[in-house]
């Protein structure tokens, strides 16, 4: 960078993000310029076609040789916006090696190999920034790095994927099915041809060990972290649990629990009037427990151009105020390495609905599977009778159990004979 | 500061949040050591008794004497958490004078004097840092500095005062009225004995100049802020609200408009499924409006001891990094001072509760006044008719209006022989 000279940035990718970054770069040049007493100029943009028109870029950035923007010594700031695992991966790791600030926007290569890339980051003097791969335009990373740094986190509890949290809102106001709320959703552009990713919860799973990777200042791979997906839910469970005074949710969790963390997935029935419990629709939230903070939630539009934009373009600025004023390590301690707690230690309590012969002597059996696993039961309600089939859907909420115990007497549960199905088994938050 | 040496810092207070901040300074004084480098040492405390024990406070640091610190060249940061106005405007004023670093919880002095402050710590080379000064723990005004830089700030909307916040929800939860559910505030500690300053919105207000000086990047005075409390609202004011979908909080709102500022605190209709609505209890939230990121919201723990000490060290942090690794001018630019809109051009709907005359022609005499200030009604509803009194409750909500054409028409209106009592009126919000 030319001393004085304005920062010079090459944007990697010229989709919807990409040129959102672009336009807004351009529309608010002066006022950049004026906050950072530079001005920031884009170097190049690397795209796949670059005879392909763009409204926001103009054509003579563009380029389709990578090397061109990562090896250029006058490009300061590297803006990763292609998503996927690759190339990305190896365009950020050659940006930072040479020692590029770089800016993402990926959730899976800052999941699969975040810890490694700001090891990396930091060994080399410059910053790796993503607060746009969790969240969309959300301050979520920002503050979990700085604003609440005097805290030891103990929990972080999010609802993290906008496409599920809108199938589930459809399913509990309107007791749509999962299918007729996954149709729905694609109608309205929320939900993926494919949509599996998010249904799966593995986009949950690749935020969630961002996020907790951050947390808890140890590393926390996808791999480490228990995944289920909303797909199994029908409408009765949502019937049972406004009755039972809860609302379901695909939440995140990672937890501080026996000196190691506790990372998962699932849909978890939650208390109706827990916060996380009235987001609604393609809104995410972040819920952070602090031993000195208590609660703090972050609430926001989860994705989308312009919110992903706003969060790219933070941090462009952070980086290009590092460039002009002299870079900050923000924490420069890692703290040694926590154990990752497997599911089968969770202790938690579950929601469970059977389908069971109509009959006399029924519970007692089950109640004896239960107790032999040392698992309390809180209460049970015998909901839908089918005379023609003879068969009844039973309803149980039980005490804190180990996952462990509860895995066993379900499937001891499911060998009964006079168990014709367990419906859904779902873990309980008392937020 | 010695090279190297520890950071120094004066603690100007030892209240609940003040002996906080010297106890959580103790406890993770090696983490805090790691993370920064070097370590921070308290190097004293001012309190007005110095023979007072303090559990978490080294006697040998306790004194009497201000300038014994504000002008020992070997202090760093200055932490004022002594409240009020007057000595800590002094003190804060002397200590940035001095070169040093100030962290504040004060509201009433960033308020007041927050741009002037400001001003004063940039031309000094220093920073005046003030997170803990609105919403406790709740990370908003790093996020408003920093996270949100990209973006032109179109509103800021905030639950702020958790005292009414709690009040309002006991109203509108139990059909309690106002003074019994003060009373009980009261006795759980929410409320103080004498309750004006937050029952008449004055902390909201106070709060409020702070966000909107910075999210407009203009000042905005105390003064400039219209308010209004929410001693005036009624049990029925509660049920006719939710009749109708809404609910009622005591919002701070400030919001870019005809190229200027309006700010206003005051009880307000909000759609019972807007995420404000749903902010309850004690709770505060902040909701943060921009033309990239849509509406984000920050919600939490408004008050305490811990929260507060939360954003207090994260700020002290904050500085000391600065101190130790150089510092960075977060935004250079202040914008020209934008106008502030007054109250009489505010452009929004009303509801109105009016006891009149029960007998016919009446509506017909109030719906002329409305239309004759060129208001137009939206709907009507006839509630709870007084038998022996011959009057009836009449409920109004209107088409969007100009307050002064709707204060006019309310005097308009307040002169009729058949209009016994205009009950109340109140500002609604479509978020």
């Amino acid at each position: 960078m030319a001393k004085n000279g304005p920062v010079h940035l090459a944007l990697l990718g010229a989709g919807t993000v990409g040129s959102g970054v672009a336009r807004v770069l351009a529309q608010k040049r002066d006022v950049f310029a004026r906050q950072l007493g530079r001005p920031i100029d884009i170097a190049g943009v690397l795209v796949r076609d670059a005879a392909k028109g763009r409204p926001d870029i103009d054509p003579g950035l563009l380029t389709t040789d990578a090397a061109r923007l990562l090896d250029d010594p006058a490009v300061d700031i590297v803006v990763e916006v292609l998503g996927g695992e690759q190339p990305a991966l190896d365009f950020m790791t050659r940006a930072l090696e040479g020692g590029k600030y770089v800016v993402t926007a990926n959730k899976e290569v800052m999941a699969k190999h975040g810890p490694r890339l700001l090891a990396l980051a930091r060994q080399r003097g410059v910053d790796l920034l993503y607060e746009a791969s969790v969240g969309g335009g959300i301050p979520i990373i920002a503050p979990l790095k700085r604003d609440l740094l005097a805290n030891r986190i103990t929990a972080v509890s999010a609802i993290i994927n906008g496409t599920t949290n809108y199938i589930l809102t459809a399913m509990s106001r309107e007791g749509a099915d999962f299918a007729e709320a996954l149709r729905r959703a694609q109608e309205l552009g929320y939900a993926e041809a494919d949509p599996s990713n998010d249904v799966e919860g593995e986009d949950a799973r690749y935020k969630l060990a961002i996020l907790a990777s951050l947390a808890f200042r140890s590393p926390v791979r996808p791999d480490d972290i228990y995944r289920e997906g909303i797909t199994k839910l029908t409408a009765n469970d949502f019937r049972y649990a406004a009755e039972l005074g809860y609302a379901i949710k695909l939440l995140a969790i990672a937890r501080w629990q026996d000196g190691g963390i506790q990372a998962r997935v699932h849909p978890t029935f939650l208390p109706a009037d827990a916060p996380l419990a009235k987001v609604d629709g393609v809104l995410n939230a972040v819920q952070v427990e602090g031993d000195l903070v208590g609660r703090v939630n972050f609430q926001g539009p989860g994705a989308g151009s312009l919110p992903t934009t706003s969060a790219v373009i933070a941090d462009v600025l952070d980086a290009a105020q590092s460039i002009v004023g002299g870079r900050r390590e923000v924490y420069a301690a890692e703290e040694a390495p926590s154990r990752v707690v497997p599911m089968s230690e969770l202790l938690t309590r579950y929601y469970i609905r059977l389908t069971v012969a109509d009959r006399p002597g029924v519970l007692a059996q089950i109640a004896t599977r239960f107790g032999e696993a040392q698992i309390s039961i809180a209460s049970v309600i015998q909901k839908e009778t089918h005379f023609d089939a003879q068969t009844a859907e039973l309803v149980m909420m039980t005490h804190e159990a180990r996952e462990a115990s509860m895995q066993s007497a379900l499937a001891a549960v499911a060998e009964l004979a006079v168990v014709q199905e367990i419906g859904n088994f779902l873990r309980v938050e008392e937020q």
